[in-house]
């Protein structure tokens, strides 16, 4: 079997913040799979086969993929930020170990990509300048009430936190709930970010108070990071304040 | 103030894997200041300024990075992996925020990195596939029971978790206590990984349970993951096993 698969995280948008590691292996794929928007970013190469589908359809595309590696292709299958945080690897991942035993064999590459909340945060400063977490809102794939006992959990041992998939049409109220638990734990003056399309041309940061954060700002493509009682804000004189957590903490603040 | 301040993520150490927007801002400087195994890393450039200092000197450093920006250099200021992630961005944001009124109208840009977690999850398959933390075993800068009820609150969550700093001359026991702890509520198998070096030619990656984990495997570059309940090996004839994290998870499994 001479196939081979990369996972290739392509980064927040900006070809800029794209690795030469990711761009190589673009290059030498002879198909490109992933969700539509994705595939839409890598410069069309002749003879290239573009397999773009609809979002939601994961195990699928995992399962394309390796099937065209294990026929010899060099197939790329490509995430927005980076393809291990809440994308295409663990999928694919899934996919093998459920799937045909010979795909074990395949040369399978995960190419990392700096992530979305790495990018937010460093527009901001230093958001998650010490212990964070990742989140996902959505409950696809696991019960809601485990999602909100994770956030607490994070908000009671004081770590900053960045929410993926905070909403979508079917359960619009589900970012209502997890400020609603947050507000609970946290202070009121928390700072809590809306980092959508971090990098791109519409790029668009907000920072607002935990108390008076309004869930209807996020859509699906938005990134919610909320601070600690520690994270801080810098006043600039005609601009957008920075944001970093300290390095050092207190008992007391968590 | 004409001076410009970018702190660089140079990445986990393969330059395919540092970003073009990187190299931009490392090419621009006129000064480079950092820990100086990071500052060794950028190739030399005739004409620009190396100031590298030793470890566990962030502030200084940052005030340094600060104060030549403020005489109109343009300064990059180093760290290895993603700059706001336990490096770094937030030693500059805490000088900026405790220092000089002027320090906070210069133009401050943090680049992002491929971060040492993102890289290792990477190099196993994607042992971050789902709700995740990153977490510093130092307890230079906050109390040691404090990093315990993290850790503590990570696993009863169901985290999977990234341990940075997990010992150093002065604090050999760190790790061993937070295995304690992990071992009082996570299965024995458990994967844990000591990852060092990831990306470069003396990368070294071990996966063991959690029963067995030694601490001693652990030094100062080594980055320790530990998985959840429900992370799982895929076994390959003849090679390291993959590890991921499935993206579903089951209340009764975190």
């Amino acid at each position: 079997m001479s196939g081979k698969l990369w996972i290739v995280g392509l980064g927040p948008g900006d070809a800029a913040m794209q690795t030469p590691q990711a761009t190589a292996a673009l290059a030498q794929a002879t198909d490109l799979v992933g969700y539509f928007p994705y595939v839409d970013r890598v410069p069309q190469k002749p003879g290239q086969v573009r397999h773009a589908s609809d979002n939601r359809e994961e195990l699928d595309r995992a399962r394309l993929a390796l099937t065209l590696a294990a026929q010899g292709r060099a197939v790329a299958v490509v995430s927005s930020g980076d393809a291990g945080v809440f994308a295409m690897a663990s999928a694919v991942f899934e996919a093998i170990d459920k799937g045909e035993p010979a795909w074990r064999a395949l040369d399978v590459e995960v190419v990392a990509g700096i992530s979305a909340m790495f990018a937010a945060a460093a527009r901001l400063g230093a958001f998650l300048g010490h212990d964070f977490c990742a989140i996902s809102l959505s409950d696809n794939l696991k019960p809601w009430p485990l999602v909100l006992r994770r956030l607490r959990a994070a908000a009671e041992a004081g770590l900053v936190m960045a929410l993926y998939n905070p909403l979508s049409r079917a359960r619009p109220w589900h970012l209502a709930e997890a400020f609603g638990v947050l507000r609970e734990i946290l202070p009121p003056a928390a700072p809590v970010v809306f980092a959508t399309a971090v990098s791109r041309p519409d790029e668009k940061i907000d920072i607002v108070e935990l108390a008076a954060a309004d869930p209807a700002r996020a859509d699906m493509r938005t990134l919610v990071m909320v601070g600690s009682a520690a994270t801080r804000l810098i006043a600039r004189p005609g601009q957008r304040p920075w944001v970093y957590t300290p390095r050092f903490a207190e008992e007391a603040s968590s």
